[in-house]
C-alpha cells in the first residue's frame, strides 16, 4: 500500500516543473453569471460581517473566517451558536476564490453554493432555513436597497442566491498577494532567505508539490475524481495516525458515500499556512514544523530530518502574503427595533 | 412616594433651562495621564476586535458592543465564552468617552477601568487574571513592538493598564456626531421635522430632560451620589414593573450594598437610542415606542398618548448619529503557532 500510494506520489511529481509553484495571479476567476462590481463587493462585505445572519445574532461570516488575522479562527474547530463546537478546523477565506471546490470535504463546488451552508446549519449560525434569513434581511430597509443596486435587473432582488452571490463577490477581493515568494516568483532574488529557497526546492524534490501546486498550492490541476482530492493519510499506520487521531473522519467519503473516497480531502492551501494553526481538517496539530513532520511521513513515508523541517517551514513562512486593507462595513439598522430579541 | 419622587423630577427639571440639551462637542475628555496618541489607538482598536483576549478566541470587546452596527449587540443580554449569557444588556461603546462612569451600575469610574472587566469575568471573556491575558499578548511580537511605541517612557509597556488606556484611547475616538439634532442646535433649523422638534419641546416640558441631561443626554451635572444615578422605576407600582421585571436588580446597590442605591441605575445616553434596541438594563423592552411609554410611566407617572410617544421617538430618531469610518485592523500574528488551541 505505502509503495503502490507513493509511486501514484513520485508519478504524479514527474508531470509538474518547479513552474508549478506560480505567483498569485491579480485576476480571480469570477463565474460568468456573478460578475464582480463594487455594490455588490459593498453588500457581500456587510453581510459577511452582520451576526444577525445567525440565529441569536452572535455568530457571523467573519467569527470563523476573520479578515482581521488568518482568514480563520485559529482554533482546533469553530464555535457556533451556544457554544457548539464544529466537528473541523475552519479554512482560510484568504484567496478562496482560488479554490477549485470549497470546504474539508469539497461539498459545494463554489463560493456561492459555501455561503449558503454555514447559516441554515444547526451547530454554526442555526437559522432554521433560509427563507428565515432572507425574512430577516428584508426587514431592514438598508439591505433591500443595497440588493436593488446590486442585482438591477432582478424583479425579485433580496434572494439566498443573491445574498450568496454577494458574500462570494467580496470573498473573491480577499486575496493576499506580494508573499516573498510571490516577489521572488517576480523576479526580486533576495526576497526570500537562501532557508526559505533551500525549503522550496526541497517540497519539489521530496513531492510535496505534487499535491501542493498551483497558484494556491493546493492541488489545482490534478484531477481526482471531480476535485483536487487526495488520501490523507497516504501512507497509513504511521504513529503519528493515533496521535492527531487522522482517521476518524472519513473526509470526502461523508459527502459521496463511495468508499474510494474515504479519507480523501481537497488539498488545503500552502498560503498564509504559518497564519493558520492549528493545522489539519480536525485541527490537531498545534504548530506548523510539527505539520511538516507529520505531512513527511503520512503523505511521504520520509521521517524528515530537523534540518530539513527548518528549510519547509522557513519556504512556507515565504508564502504570508499581504493582507488586504478592509474598511470595516456599516450594517443597515433598523429605527427602534432588533431582528434578533430573545426573550 | 410617587408624589416625593415627582417633586425630586421636577425640581431637578427646574434647574436646566432648555439649552442643557447640547451638541455633541468634538473633544472628548481625556485623562492627563492617558493623552492620545496615534499609535495608541491603533494599538487600543487591534486589542478590541482581538477574540484571543477572551479564553477560546471566540469574543472580542467587539463582539458585545459592535461598531460596524450600534455599538452593541442588539440582543437582551450579550453572549460570553461558550454560550454563556450576561445579566445585562450591553451598553453602547459609542460616545462613552463622554459617560461619566460606566457600565449600568457606574462600577468603573473611567473607560481605563471599565476596559479590565469582561476580560476576567467568567461569563463574558472568561480570562482566569489578567496575567493570562498578557501572558498572550507578550506572545505576539506584533502587540510588543505596538505597546513599545504606544508608551515609550514605560519600562515595561506591555502591562493591562497600558492595554486598558490603549483600548480607552481607541474607545474615545467612538463618537457619532452630526445627527439631525446637533446640525439643528448648531444653526441648520431644517434638519429636524417638525414632528422631532414637537418632541424635544414635549421631552423638556414632562420632566424627561430631568435626568437625559448634557451633551450625552445621560444625566452629566445631575450629581446624584458619586455619579450621575437615578431611580428606575422612580413612581414604583406600574404594570410595566412586572411585565417586563425591571425591579428583579437591584442596580448600584450590588455594588455599593448601601440600601439608598437599591434600583438606581446610571442614566443611560439617548443618543442613537433608535438604533439600541432591545431597552433597558434587562433588554426585556423590544421597541422604542415602548421603552418611551414605560419611561413616561415609570419615572414621571405619565400615560402618555401615543401623539406623544410619536413626538418623542421622532426626536430620539433625530439623535442617530453618523458612525465614524474604521480600518479593520490587521491582528498581529503569530507564525507557526496559535494563542488559543484547544484540545
Amino acid at each position: 500500500m505505502k509503495l503502490v500510494c507513493l509511486t501514484l506520489v513520485l508519478g504524479a511529481l514527474s508531470s509538474f516543473s518547479a513552474s508549478a509553484l506560480e505567483a498569485l495571479p491579480k485576476d480571480v476567476p469570477t463565474p460568468a453569471d456573478n460578475p464582480k462590481t463594487a455594490i455588490k463587493v459593498e453588500l457581500g462585505k456587510a453581510l459577511y460581517f452582520d451576526p444577525r445572519l445567525s440565529i441569536d445574532g452572535t455568530v457571523s461570516c467573519n467569527s470563523c473566517h476573520n479578515v482581521m488575522a488568518s482568514g480563520e479562527d485559529n482554533r482546533p474547530v469553530s464555535v457556533g451558536v451556544n457554544g457548539q463546537r464544529g466537528g473541523r478546523s475552519a479554512p482560510t477565506v484568504w484567496n478562496s476564490g482560488h479554490n477549485t471546490v470549497q470546504f474539508w470535504d469539497g461539498r459545494a463546488a463554489s463560493l456561492e453554493d459555501q455561503a449558503k451552508g454555514p447559516l441554515t446549519n444547526p451547530i454554526e449560525m442555526g437559522m432554521p432555513n433560509h427563507d428565515a434569513v432572507m425574512a430577516r434581511v428584508k426587514q431592514l430597509p438598508g439591505y433591500v436597497e443595497m440588493f436593488k443596486k446590486a442585482f438591477p435587473k432582478d424583479k425579485e432582488p433580496v434572494t439566498i442566491d443573491n445574498l450568496a452571490k454577494a458574500i462570494a463577490t467580496f470573498e473573491r477581493t480577499l486575496n493576499t498577494p506580494d508573499s516573498a515568494f510571490d516577489l521572488y516568483k517576480r523576479g526580486n532574488k533576495k526576497a526570500m532567505s537562501a532557508q526559505a529557497i533551500r525549503g522550496m526546492k526541497l517540497v519539489e524534490e521530496i513531492g510535496c508539490t505534487a499535491c501542493h501546486t498551483g497558484k494556491n498550492f493546493n492541488g489545482e490541476g490534478l484531477k481526482m475524481g471531480e476535485g483536487n482530492y487526495q488520501l490523507f493519510p497516504q501512507a497509513p499506520g504511521s504513529k503519528f495516525d493515533k496521535q492527531y487521531n487522522l482517521t476518524a473522519d472519513l473526509g470526502r467519503y461523508e459527502v459521496t458515500k463511495n468508499p474510494e473516497d474515504k479519507h480523501k480531502w481537497r488539498v488545503p492551501t500552502w498560503r498564509n499556512v504559518a497564519l493558520t494553526a492549528p493545522y489539519f481538517h480536525n485541527g490537531s496539530v498545534k504548530t506548523l514544523d510539527e505539520a511538516v513532520r507529520v505531512m513527511g511521513k503520512t503523505q511521504l513515508d520520509m521521517d524528515l530530518s530537523e534540518d530539513q523541517v527548518g528549510d519547509i517551514v522557513a519556504f512556507l513562512n515565504s508564502l504570508t502574503g499581504k493582507l488586504p486593507k478592509i474598511v470595516a462595513p456599516q450594517l443597515p439598522m433598523m429605527a427602534g427595533g432588533t431582528l434578533t430579541p430573545e426573550k
